[in-house]
Parts: structure tokens; C-alpha cells; sequence
């Protein structure tokens, strides 16, 4: 039995964390902080909560924190990079579910950021918490950077196409789209019911944050440079990601059947990733509340595209899921335990 | 470990049954049955339990059904009753989710379900299997016919107020709302998205089929005659029952705290009722994909009107989280196996 | 062709007042103010009005709007107020689709809304803009306080019922719900589609400030006193208010019939009021985007309730709609004057 | 004013039209068809037409049709071409909303369809109806094939870049999107509300029967063969479609800027197609109930990806909008008539 703590408990990725940890049987809540509610019962901020948690949010304290065996980062990105130098000295070790340690380079970061990190040499320590290509890193890591919602959903779809040598990787295309709660729970007009609702549009065609964070990614595994093309676009629905991803084959007559294959294996050993039958089409529902990215293969046509289909729950998968995977990795546990979770449908 | 059955697996009462039974430590799922689907993948119809579940539907056979320990009916109304008497004949224990066994006056059963029915004599030996009010004649029974939705939430909403003669029974009001996973899954025009979505409005208000449910459980808690006007809507979304009830305080001088503390008390030991703090407001999306149902209470403008909010999710207390709860009060597992899902919020 | 203003026009029925009057013949639209928006184009705000409006925000300024011969309020609450005495004293005729004019009994209206009236002798010179009740008054009216959305949907669901006198007024209930585009253009947590969404809930139970503006309406076609019992509900969709309202007869003998004849008769020459025919149940769907408000009637199991629903489109028959009928009778336009919008459904 | 004739008038382009003619002052609806309905008043199954019309349902019979002076199929493909011929003969003019006279190639139209032409001699003389690249041809023309709704999104989005030769044509992609009334009113389990809601997927990846129409209207373009890889999505909300597509540049130095401006003098005559400022995002609400196309530009990273955003209201200019412009044209009306609805948002 582990200690938890969690800062910046009351987003999204806050309670959902919560709503994984409590049927966690390896581990106490022990701490749950909040800068503007600290003295709130959790379950009078999230009544879905009430008869399963009886901690209220207290002020973020290192103390408090330190005397956890674990500390999740649910907060807004530049914030655990001022908590973590302590945190990481005291010994704690640390799953940081926001965007500060996933770039490696500090430059690129801060641009795309907008402030300055104050913690680079953290960076460098710290482990990409991708279970698919990072586990054994993620064992012994002190402070694990969890991905983003999108570069988790695109990586785990084209990964084995760029691992394999297959496409192109000058002319990537990631379309994806996200569930409304991919933004957070901030109180912006453009995340209003009224706006988000019966409409639909594609949003930082420019650049979104995570594109570095994607290409960083497919780049480690490719010898030849990376090009992605990536359009987010907002679905009026609460959670799921959706990715369609396009690459050209090298070969066009490499089959649908081969590059199936090559995903079957590569993924076999994964407990959270399912590749779907051929002409399956996931659906983000399918993974509602669940920790399982599921992906399938189409050649249309049988021209050269390559499209696959990926969907995670943003919230599961996507943040606190995959962290609670990280979290039990490193800490020798059933890398299923608390994510048994079966997805909600309908 | 016991042996389910589950009859008519392929609505959304049948994969919500499977949702919450693959996760409970006493049972094996031995037998799920189809008339049209028999030889299909259960994770081909329904793609979010791949992973879960290996199994294939099946012809509803008798002999296999014999077989199992608990046979639950998730089945349209009219059809349970042709195979019941076979089924209890054999010894097997069943968790009738239809409406075939709800109603103990046949001659109103017939009259509002339009058909003869064919086993009256079981109809009198079936328990109601609202646990509130009847767990004691659950732990024995044979056939338990599980509410339905709406009578689940509008009689633990009132239940208390009558129970304890506080209010004026020939005047009862229960305005009602479902999200559309009620009207089941079958391919109906007035269920299509384009119908129900950015839509709200009444239905059957001169006379819905849960009323004489709803009436007769009522009305075996009280010594005067019990009137409710009941009327129902469709929420644009997809779970969840929200019942805002109205009845007229006998003595106008009835404070809210007693009437609030009384409901405390009534389900103090219910695992499963949960009566919020003054001045809250249930939401459905707090019971979600749970068996919760949350109870408020208000005296609007000190008047003589209570009003009772209660939210259940209408496929989980309102189906087959009860049924589950029935079966584990049934075999004498802990009352809570299975059903320790925390709500999916946001 | 007259000049109309609109101040502040950023919020939801401020471009609702635009896409309304655009296809309005009579009107030319001459100011558009916002606060905080001035010097940016209308088309660049709402992207739904490119092509039609050529208007940049402008600061509020009296000068400009004195030269307009209508100007509309489109503001929260307790804004209109402190304009209203310069733009009346300099003769421009003003619809106030704020609360700020609508309740004659000023202590009242500032125990709702928690601050002191500025200009209570306005009020007594305002006319409340329900076409239905006071067309005669809206004719010469100088300042017209166009009714808030509940109000509207449920006074005229329930006028025809107190002024024949048919039911008890002690006991009057009205269940109603509305989509969140009521909540207005505000950045709240609350109002998220994160929060929304798949969510159903009772809000102000306690006490919501269109009882007041409900009950005095009520009253003044009533001898005996009205008390009602009023519980919001808020709906996961855009626009759209049902109201369900339950009066008790005060001759139970009283046929269905009857009271449907009286319905129609008391509406038959409005042409905004729409008495369906019996057993129709009105969705809010068939109103969305335009002035209607349809009713229909139901007296459940023949008992002595009758139920009222009614359906209005929150932001026109119950805002900007209802405001441009005002504004057509104030100018001796055709009533139906730029409102001849066809609902869109689905 | 001329007489119009609606076949198949019960489903939602059916509706649509109803929607747009009852606005029209050129037009007079005089016969709309149902098999199926024939004697139902139109308003007793569309109560959003209470009060604008007063037709009910009739036999499909030609000697009525051959009366009007237009009449449009809004059938499901493979009915209007049954009764093409001798509607044809007796010179009616008609404007199908089918997919039956869209497709040049009857081998190709044969094999996406999966039914033999009973007319292939008129596919040939119909006209596609894009008024944006057949505007003259349609003046003249007796049988007006409309176009679906995703080619006219898609079309409309890449005509530009193609006519202008700037991009590579045998690797285009269309990611589309679109709301749940493109399935049409038909009963389907994949249409209910509790499949569609809170749900995004990708369908049809293997080959959707608008690829062929697309295909062909933008070779007509092109010199180069056009290889489209078109992906549909299915989004949880009721009208909408938007398109993402995606061209590489022959020379990867075209600026952004240089692209728009062929675009904006492409359209610039265009009354219903807007080319939106720079940095601009479409979304579909902003055309919801309107016949307009707007359009956005990208040169994401300033690599050699041309990002272009495309949406249409699928009901309108992307079937029952389209078909009356085509309509007016066809008339020598304004091509504008009827179709000056403002969108609907929110």
C-alpha cells in the first residue's frame, strides 16, 4: 500500500485520477491539494464522489507531499515545474500528467509554452511515460512525464507504421478530433455548452501544443525526418479522442494483410492496446471510461494511403488512466491494477 | 462462484448486465442468448467489451439455461413469461428485468401491456425486487421481477414522505425525465438522433406503463387512497433518470429538517440510497454507470409543497445494477459485489 | 423604416435581436454597443452573420442612441436601468429585454435581485410586453419590459386556466426546464458543455427570480391568491423551454374537451399561439428559431389535474422574438413582421 | 409564381424543402408525395409546419406531378429514375436530390449502387447541379441531378487549387465529418440516439458512394488523374458537415497568401460561398439552416500541406438549399429567393 498525493485536484484529470485510485487496491489517497478550494470536501465539488472519498483539498504544502511514495501533477503546464525540484530531492517520486517534462528540447518547449522552464535538468531526467515504447524506463524513473491526450492517441497508431520503415515520414497527416473536456474545466466562453454544442470545427490548424510532443516522438523512431500535418477539430461530446492518420506506403503494394500483421505483433504484449479485426472502425464510446486505446487498419482502394483509426478516452488513456499505468509500473504492481475498468456503452 | 444466464443479451439491459457482472468476483457468465444474433461474438455486437468477454451468443435453449444458478430475463416485456414456467419448474433462480412479473393484479397488467398473461400463478409468487423495500423476501425468493426505471426513482423519492403519512396521497405529482437508452435499443424513428437530439418533450401522459407500478408500491405503504399524475420526458442524452416529485404536506407546518431527517434515517443503512445535504440538487450524471440513486429534498417558499429530486441511472439502479443487487441479496454475497463502479463524471 | 439600437449586443440574444431584424423590411440597423467589444465588426464575433450585417460594436453612447427611434436592452440585469431616465426623457422608445422593468412592486424586485432600483418611477410607467395580455398597452407604450423566458412559456400555459377561473390557484405547479443558451454568453464552470452535457438537473429550487415575474402575472387575472410552485430544470441542449404545469380543477367534472375549447377561443387570434390539437405533445424542437408558443392539454386518467405543456424557443418567443412583436405593435408594423421564421428541425 | 411538385416528402430533405419554399414568393407548393403517408396532413407529421402549411400527403401519381412546373425527388437513390422517363417526356422540369442522374460513368454508377440504370440515356442529359461550376448549363437544363452533401463541401473546397493546378491530384484527402440527418429519417440501431450520442467513428473508410461523385467532378478539372482518399466521419449532433482536406503543392514556395486570393476571386460572385480572412476556422454552426459554404485556408508549419476547411449545412446547401438554388436558376429567379436565412446560432 503506496501513499498518493495529487495536485490540482479539481480539473478533470483530477477527479478522474480519484475515480481509478479508489478502486486501486494498492493504494491510499492520502493528499489531495487545491489552491482556491483547499478546506472543500471533494465529494461536495464532485457528487459523483460522495460515499467513495472522504478527503477534503488542502493547500499545496511540500511537507504534506513529501510523505506521499507518489505525487500526481494534474495541473495546468508551467505549474509542476516550480514544485518539482523539492519534491524530487525529497525523494518523492512523481507522475506530472502536464505538458513540462514531455519535450526534451527546452527550446522548443518555451516557445511553444510562451515562459521559460525553470527546471531543465529535470527534463533531461525525465521519462516519457509511454508504456508502449518507454517501459523500462519507466520502472526506475524518478519523474515521469505522462503524454498528452492527442500525441498519445496518434503515436500509438503510427508508431508501427514508422518503426517498420513502411511510409513516407515527410507527408504525415494526423486529423484527430477531441471531446470537449480535452479543455479543461476553465471557465472560457468557447467552452460553453451553447458553443460546443451541435457545431463542430477544426481549431490551432496553425499548431497545436502537441505537435512538437508527436513528432518528437515518431522522430525517435524513424531514421528518416518527420513531417507531421496535424488538425485537431472539437466534437460536441464530453470525452474520447478520435485520430485518423494517413501515410503513404513506401511500397504500394505492401498489403493491408502485411501492415495488419506488424500491428498485431507489435501490440500483442500490450494489456491496453487492441487492434481491431480488419474493416473494424472504432468508435471513441468503445473506450469510455477506460484505460484501452483501440486501433484499426485501412488501405482505401488499394492505392498507397495507409489510414488508421485510433481512439482513447482523453481522460483515461489520454491523462489519468495511462498515469495510473505509469504509476504502477514503477512501482512493481499489476500494470492492470486499478484499470479494470470496462468502458461505459452506450 | 455461481453459474448466470442471461436471456435477450443483445439490448442495452443485456450489455450493462455484462458490464457490471465481469468485474464481480462470484460469477461466471456461462450462458448469453439471442434469438437473431445466436453465433455472434458478444464483442462483435458490442466492440467496448473486446477484452473482456470471449463469449458468443447463443439459441435461448431451456437445457442450457437449467444449467445456470441465476438466469436473468433482459428481455421486452411479454416474452420472459412463456419461458418462466419451465425455468422455475427446473429450480433455477430468476431476476426478471421485464414487466412481466411487477404488477400482482393481472387483470391491470393485461390492461395496460395489452396481452393475456400466460403465468399468473408465478406472477404471485414473484418478489418486487426493490431491496428499500422488500430485501428480505429477495434473500428467498425464487423469481424477483427487478423495478423498472421509473418506479425505482419515484418511489425511493416518496416512499418516505407516505410511509410516515406526511403528505396528502390523492394528489401525488412525479414529473419525470429519461435519457433514450430508455426506450431500448430498437430502431424506432421517434429514437433516432436526429428526433431526440436539441429536442425536450413530454410522452404518454394519459398514461405511461409505469404508473400502476409506481401506483402499487405506493400504495402498500399507505392507508389512503394513493392518485399520482405522472408524467414523463426524453432528455437529449443517453442515461439517467431525474424525478422531481411534488406532494402536499398534511400539516403545511412540517419543517423541511424533519422531513429531511426522516429520509436520512429511512436509508441510513441502504448501501445504495443516498440522501444529499439540504439545499443540494442531484445530478444524473453524478449516479453514471452506477447504482446510486441521490435523494433531495425541498420546501420551496416554506409552502405545503415537498419537493423531492431523485436521480438513478435508469440502465443501473433503473435495470441491472438492481437486478445484480437482487441476485447478490439472493446468493448471500456481500450486497455491493460487482457494484462498487464509481459514477463517470464529467 | 426606423433606426433601431441594441445595447449589448454581444450576448445570445443580442445576435438573436440581428438575426431576427436582418430580414425585418421596417427596420434599419443603425447601433450596435458592447463595452468591451467596441471597434470589433458583429460578422467577426458571430461568423453566422457574414454576409448579412456590416456593423461594427460601438461604445454605449446616449448620443447615438437618442437617434434611434426603438433601442433594445439586451444586458443583464440591473444594467438597462441606470440608461433608461436620459434615453425616456429625450423620447426614444425602448424594449428592456432585462428583468429591470418587469416587477411593478419594487421592493420585491429588489429583494430578487439584490440591489436598489435606480429608477422605480419608470416602472410604474413600463408596460409588460406580453403581447397576449397587453397589446393595447404595448401600442403607446414608451418603455416596454419584454417578459423573461420562463414566464412567457408558462403565463401562457396557464392564464387561460385562472381566468375562467377553472382551478385552484393555491396549489399551481410548474415543472419546467429550459436548454442552457438561458444561462446567456457567460463564462461559468456551470455553464461548460463538460458540465452539461449527458447531464440533467433541477437548479433553483429554492426560490428562481421568474417566480415573482410568474406569480404577478398570474395574480392579476386571478380574485383568489396565487401560489406556485416553480422548479427549473436545466437540459443538455441549446435552446428550447418546456414547461409542464399541473392545476387542479376546481370541478373535477370539468371536461378535457372543455378546457381545450377555452384554450382555443382565448388564443384563435394570436398568431404566435399555437393550441394543438388533443393528445399532441409539443417538442420544443418544433419551435427553434422561431416566435411560437405551442400548448397542448391532457387531463391524466380523467382525475381532477389538468396538465399544461407548453414550448417556447427561449431566446425568441421568450427574449428577442417576443421583444420584435413588441416593437412591430409599438411602430404599427404587421405583427408578423420580420418573425415569419420557419422552425428548423430537425 | 410556378407550381412545385415534392416527391417523397416525409424525410428530412423533404422537410428542408418545405422549410425553404414556404418563404419563397416565386413559388406555390402544390402536390408532396408519400407512399407510405398519403392522406396525413404535412403539419401533423412535422408540427414545426403548424400554422405554414396546409397540404397533406398524396399518392405519387404523374398526371398530378406533370401539372407542376418543377418537381423535386427527395427519394432515396434508385426510385427517381423510375419515374424520370415519363415525368421527362411530358416536359417537367426536375430537380433530384437522389444520387441516381449524379454519376456519368453507368458502369461506375452501377457498381457504387449496386442496381442497374433503368435510364441511362437521361444521365447523360442531366446536369450536375453545382451552380459554382454549372451555373449556365443548369439555366437551361430539364433534369438537374443535385449534388450530395459531401461533394458539395469537398468540391467546393478543392475546386480552386485544382483548377489552378497547384497541387499534386493523386494524393488528395478528404477528412470529412457530418451530422446525424445525413443518414436520412430511417429506422436504423446505427441512427438511434444512444448509439450516435457521445460517440465519434469513422465509417465507410473502405469506400463511401460520394468518392466517385467527387472524384469525378474534380477530374473534370484536372489534367493530372485525381486520386481521392475520402474518410467520413459520423458526428454527434443533427446537421453539419465539415471538411478537412488536405493537398501537397507542386512548389512547395506558394504562399498562403497567393492561394487565398485565387480562392476569394474564385468566389468572389458566388452569393452563397465565403472565403473566410486568414486565420479564420469554420465551424458548422455557423451555416446551420443557411445555404452558404464557408471556407478557410492553412499552410500549416509553411511546409507544402494546404490544410483547406470547408462547411456546409448538409440539409441545405448541401441537398434541399442547393436543389432551390438550382431552382431559381433554373427559373430566372434571384438565385437568392427563399434561401436569405440567416444560420441559426447558437
Amino acid at each position: 500500500m503506496i501513499k498518493v498525493g495529487i495536485v490540482g485536484g479539481t480539473g478533470y484529470t483530477g477527479v478522474e485520477l480519484l475515480r481509478i485510485l479508489i478502486n486501486h487496491a494498492d493504494v491510499e489517497l492520502s493528499v489531495i491539494t487545491s489552491r482556491g478550494d483547499a478546506g472543500t470536501r471533494v465529494d461536495a465539488m464532485f457528487p459523483s464522489l460522495r460515499g467513495f472519498v472522504n478527503l477534503s483539498f488542502t493547500e499545496p504544502e511540500t511537507d504534506a507531499l513529501a510523505q506521499c511514495d507518489v505525487v500526481f501533477f494534474a495541473t495546468p503546464h508551467a505549474v509542476a515545474m516550480h514544485s518539482m525540484p523539492e519534491l524530487i530531492e525529497r525523494g518523492v517520486r512523481v507522475v506530472d500528467l502536464s505538458a513540462d517534462f514531455r519535450i526534451k528540447d527546452i527550446a522548443l518547449w518555451e516557445a511553444w509554452y510562451g515562459c521559460e522552464h525553470v527546471c531543465p535538468d529535470l527534463v533531461a531526467d525525465a521519462v516519457y511515460g509511454l508504456p508502449e515504447t518507454n517501459r523500462e524506463a519507466i520502472r526506475t524513473a524518478q519523474l515521469v512525464a505522462a503524454p498528452g491526450c492527442y500525441p498519445t492517441a496518434v503515436q500509438l497508431g503510427l508508431l508501427p507504421l514508422l518503426e517498420n520503415k513502411l511510409v513516407h515520414t515527410d507527408s504525415l497527416i494526423a486529423n484527430a478530433a477531441s471531446g470537449a473536456s480535452g479543455a479543461g474545466k476553465s471557465a472560457k466562453i468557447s467552452s460553453l455548452f451553447a458553443e460546443v454544442n451541435e457545431n463542430f470545427k477544426a481549431y490551432a490548424v496553425n499548431g497545436h501544443r502537441h505537435l512538437p510532443e508527436i513528432e518528437q516522438g515518431l522522430q525517435l523512431v524513424s531514421d528518416t525526418p518527420v513531417n507531421l500535418t496535424f488538425v485537431p477539430h472539437l466534437i460536441p461530446m464530453t470525452r474520447g479522442i478520435h485520430s485518423t492518420a494517413y501515410a503513404r506506403l513506401v511500397d504500394k503494394n505492401t498489403s493491408l494483410e502485411q501492415v495488419h500483421e506488424l500491428f498485431v505483433q507489435r501490440y500483442a504484449a500490450e494489456p491496453f492496446v487492441d487492434v481491431m479485426p480488419l474493416s473494424s472502425m472504432p468508435e471513441t464510446r468503445s473506450v469510455s471510461g477506460a484505460n484501452h486505446c483501440r486501433i484499426a487498419l485501412f488501405k482505401p482502394q488499394d492505392r498507397d494511403q495507409i489510414v488508421v483509426l485510433s481512439v482513447v478516452d482523453n481522460l483515461v488513456k489520454g491523462a489519468s488512466g495511462q498515469a495510473v499505468q505509469a504509476m504502477n509500473i514503477m512501482f512493481g504492481f499489476d500494470e492492470r491494477a486499478g484499470l479494470g475498468i470496462v468502458p461505459l456503452s452506450p
